[in-house]
């Protein structure tokens, strides 16, 4: 896993959280110190960010050494180690925090995707994420998701075209912004347009959309517009999804269901480091 | 309201959403089209980051007028409208998702704080967060806290001093680190141990800890330790407490409940932006 | 328009140009003395960078006015006045440098973009750009292509899917890189494939390739994929197109032709300050 | 050769190209996949950035091996390897284009100073660079006219004295404009001024100019200023020198000959990388 | 120790200082020479700084060697060898400047510090630190306050709480301003108070303040004070103690001697780097 | 006075001084609380850094009004009114330290610079700084230099060249080093170099340094050095000149006496913010 703008990332974090210095390590541990411990999952669920683990402590202190004892990915009970450490005990101390701050959130975001995807096995729906991420963790919230086995919607503004409700409005109807943006707009990138109604689902095709949204609709409208659009555009079941039968929603046939609440609505998983005796 | 920072992270999340442009906005809306809307709320709760909303707004476009209707800490109702906008539509709806991303948060973080402080209303106890907070988003979602009702705790390992269990093992006990800490420390903090037997809470009374942590006691604990402690230091409930019934913690007369979960565990408040037709 | 960064370039722009100060201005020049000049364009061309222009100033000395004549797109004579200046003169002076490489370099792209475009102008086919762009100033050059008649290809690594000659190397044919994206990258996004031979066509037409490339082909190559994929997928002409009749290649009936010399071979457009005497 | 702030420069043309994420990499080749390949020059030329090409992987994947088959500096003929590479095929695939742009441009500006240089070998002339540089690129587009035979002038305002008409016409006047210079910067730098007139010549003569430049100035003028000035200063020809016959300017007797489209005007030298099957 | 941010301040150091390049080291030094050299204290004192020496070094050219000869606090003749350096010629003497203004300054603080220390050696008073350090280099210059044997006040705004005259002002009266921030402010921060007069001495006292600031007081009345005070809170000695007799105001029995100039008003420890014939 | 970088240097002294929020304040003191008061010089001087004053206070909140009273090189007596200053409570206590810190050194910086410059008044002889200034303050203290009267070296290692005493053991002698270095240097650049003794000042003369340093000579050896070198180079006496009878170096006819102690060691000017009642 290469992520970019990573270091930048944890090195903010580590600012934030020591501040101008970890005063009660410093003062009552000595500098020769070293200890050893295990982060333990202290609930059952997915791993997620064994890489950053390791990270946070090689920019804190290269002299730290954190052994995963898991793999991104992997289903853990609960008491499990996930990870060892051994090192300076300041070290491992002043970095705790934000280790645990990161993974126990990856590590919720992987666990809930997990159950969302468990839901609907079998059909051939997948579960995609959305913007709805915390502002600065996008890239590894999505990494979190398809830890989880989700699928990937798009990562920004620009990498992908979504024409929605106010666009609509503000455009002058689906199809002219669908016509406007196929004009101008990188040809690498598919048409996706945001629904509402069966008379939006019949303009969408029309102006060949390539991905039809289908935004807060109910099973019956969701199982009528996959019959109707009928292979001619991929079909994405939104809204308030995390509060739905997700089965239910994955057995109409639509191949995306694209859930907010995977990254805007977290409980992260309980992790903790405890130093051996 | 002045958040030192704030610019940075918001125009880090700016440049998060928008990557290299905002495709489908460019492409379907013309430059000059301008718009109105209104941001809602779509359940009920306790709003935080109105300054924030602006600012987003006023980084993107300074000429993209935000007007707020309710003040951080107001409950509004489902369906309460919390601000108005006008302006470009190309920079309105460029801005939306950051802007709903981190209002939602705070006020999710704000109403559940809210709703902790309600329980315990009458009694002497405060309730406050802890470092178990979003990486970035520290001072933020302390804001949020506090716009709930609550209080902070430190900010970070530089601003308190908190002997911990870890820190214990490595010091080699309660007392070698309560006067290792007044020996070297500065003369403006308290110091805080974490005490999870009465044993312990002997050891760090007669070291004269100013604050006494009581981590993961049971109820009847917590009131035996606040009868020994009897004043000699502020006492704090802290483990798991946003799985405890709050109100009987609090009547054990504790000062303090400090609650990871305030922060760690985020359900975001639903909040939309809808254009006027 | 609206460009994330820009002022972080800018400002990068300034302090490389300026350094620790501009020695000569400020030990000859009066800091109360103002004057006025003309940016006029030493050669006919497409101008590109007003907007930028602007920004330079108000971000040295925000009561310097610069007051654009033409519009970025416009084409103007050898000896056309671009745009008039009046303000301070140290901060003239100080900023003249890197305002004019700026808009010097982009309408240079532009000019050399619209004289492609027009070289094809009848045709279906379009001129993008591609990745070979100026490290770090990709967004703008981009937006010069644009400015003169182009269209653009990917901005980066995750807004387009592009299987290259290596890559097909290394994933052990097209097949099967066509068939791992399909199954893991955002489904936002189109697959283009780089080709070189027909039967590596007919392998990309069975994987169902969004977008077809060929890849330094002849004419005669091109004229026959076209008719070979007759629509089933986008057809991008690319390798060298800077040295090649366009038109010839417009004429084969592919929808796209990719040149990296828009923006790896630059002439600047000769622009000019002078102040009025 | 050691260049501060490359690092950033290079952290910031990575995040530039790959954004959120090399998806087309990511999707279709393994993780474990590991590569060789070869740096080749498609065409003739000088070669400049092999610490450059090392240092983009080093940032990218410090464990991917670059190996330099020449020097910076090294004539080479079309076709030649420059350099191979081997390591994780992900790693490679996701820095080339970044690697590529750079080299391609520095050996291009590298190139056509070493044929600037050629043309006037013999001479006592120096063909120097100017400020006519990409925004953000300074440093290493003056490396690389140095690596082609050139000489640096000054690298900002800050570092040396050029007194232009402009600064002339707000000074009052050359004499004006020389004093005060004189009077008010540091003893360390030499003062050079811009001359477009033998008036002016004089003038600067008389006022103890150290560096006079003959901006546009014949063929014949410029023959006639070198004999009147008579080393009573250094003496510099300037102004659209690119076009010029470089060997009958450096004939006059001229010390420096100052070329903008050595750096605004460039054309890479174009060099590939390919995988070994 | 560990400095969060160092790597930055040094990396700004070094830019500054060296520019676009180091000239005169670059043109007379072959890159291939190598030197070895000694970094003498000039004068005697306390050293402060050997890990910056060499971080300095390191973020410049890891291959050069830096071989501290004495720890940070310890005490040195005129003429001691500090540290013997050698290594690439040119990086030794492009970092030179930087790490000799860096470690001459902090060991002139930790001098200065050390000097305050002797003078009140044997009472119970302790020397501290204010916020009147140089913008910039605060937690360098607290660190060599500690080196020297100082303790450290508080290092921002945001880990202490100091009510000073214009907060009083401000807040209508010490009692107002002292239940104010026992209200609001975390509760792991002591509240300090600065006083006057007598009076404010009472006021500060009814209201329970933990520290009192004694604010350019006579010997007398600080004696009084500290008599009043008699053990109620800790009590501190402020305002110009550099020009004062400190161990007279150490007698008078306050607990902390806070002192501007260790900081404000510096003289570099005179240190130099020969290279060996 | 335009100063690049100013507001990136301003805005991390007020993260450094304000960290996560400035407690203190904002628990004592209303939001709409509005203050008057008046910055004094509680000693004489000159004052230096007036627009610096104002653009803390713009930077933190640009409601606050800052009305400076004198110009930056006046000379103030003790008690005198610098500056007014206006606006809420909060912001002027929350940036008070920061402004405060930065004029007062360089108001202290101007003052012992003047002091220098009156000394030799009458004489030929400049004073000069040095690169001895404080990290990441340069050109601020460069500027209070000026203020003070004084004249500026160069001001890093791009923008001068000076061959010192280890780059004269590096290179093989002062000859040596002088002709590499005007083969190679841009021809902006004067050529100083150091001297310790009377044959190095005939060797320098001989390679015609444009500059000659005389290194901590006697008043005999400079008079004997000026005699000697009678015009044919820029003479500068440096070495420990802060400890020197500066009169007597001066009517040697040396032409700058440059003093590292103007910046590396400084003693504050006392200025203090007292709000009116």
């Amino acid at each position: 896993m290469f992520i970019l703008g990573l270091d930048e990332f944890l090195t903010r974090a580590l600012n934030e959280d020591i501040g101008t210095g970890d005063i009660t390590t410093m003062c009552c541990i000595s500098p020769a110190a070293v200890s050893k411990g295990a982060f333990k999952a202290k609930e059952a669920g997915i791993i997620c960010g064994m890489e950053i683990l390791k990270r946070v402590f090689a920019l804190l202190d290269a002299t730290v050494c954190v052994n995963p004892i898991i793999s991104d990915g992997d289903y853990v009970e609960m008491g499990a180690v996930i990870a060892e450490i051994s090192g300076k005990s300041q070290s491992i101390l002043s970095g705790e925090r934000v280790a645990l701050n990161i993974i126990q959130r990856l590590s919720g975001i992987a666990t809930r995707t997990h159950e969302a995807v468990s839901q609907i096995s079998g059909t051939k729906a997948v579960i995609a994420d959305t913007r709805k991420t915390t502002p600065g963790l996008r890239v590894l919230e999505k990494y979190a998701v398809k830890v989880g086995g989700g699928s990937n919607h798009r990562f920004n503004l620009s990498d992908g075209i979504l024409i929605k409700d106010n666009h609509i409005k503000a455009a002058g109807g689906i199809k002219n912004a669908i016509e406007a943006v196929r004009r101008t707009a990188p040809h690498t990138l598919k048409i996706e347009v945001e629904t509402e109604t069966a008379e939006q689902i019949e303009e969408a095709l029309e102006a060949r959309a390539d991905i039809i949204m289908l935004d807060n609709m109910t099973i019956a409208e969701m199982a009528a517009a996959v019959e109707r659009i009928n292979g001619r555009a991929l079909v994405e079941a939104s809204g308030n999804m995390g509060e739905k039968n997700l089965r239910e929603v994955a057995e109409t046939g639509v191949d995306i269901i694209s859930i907010g609440a995977l990254t805007h609505t977290v409980k992260s998983l309980d992790i903790s480091l405890k130093f051996f005796e």
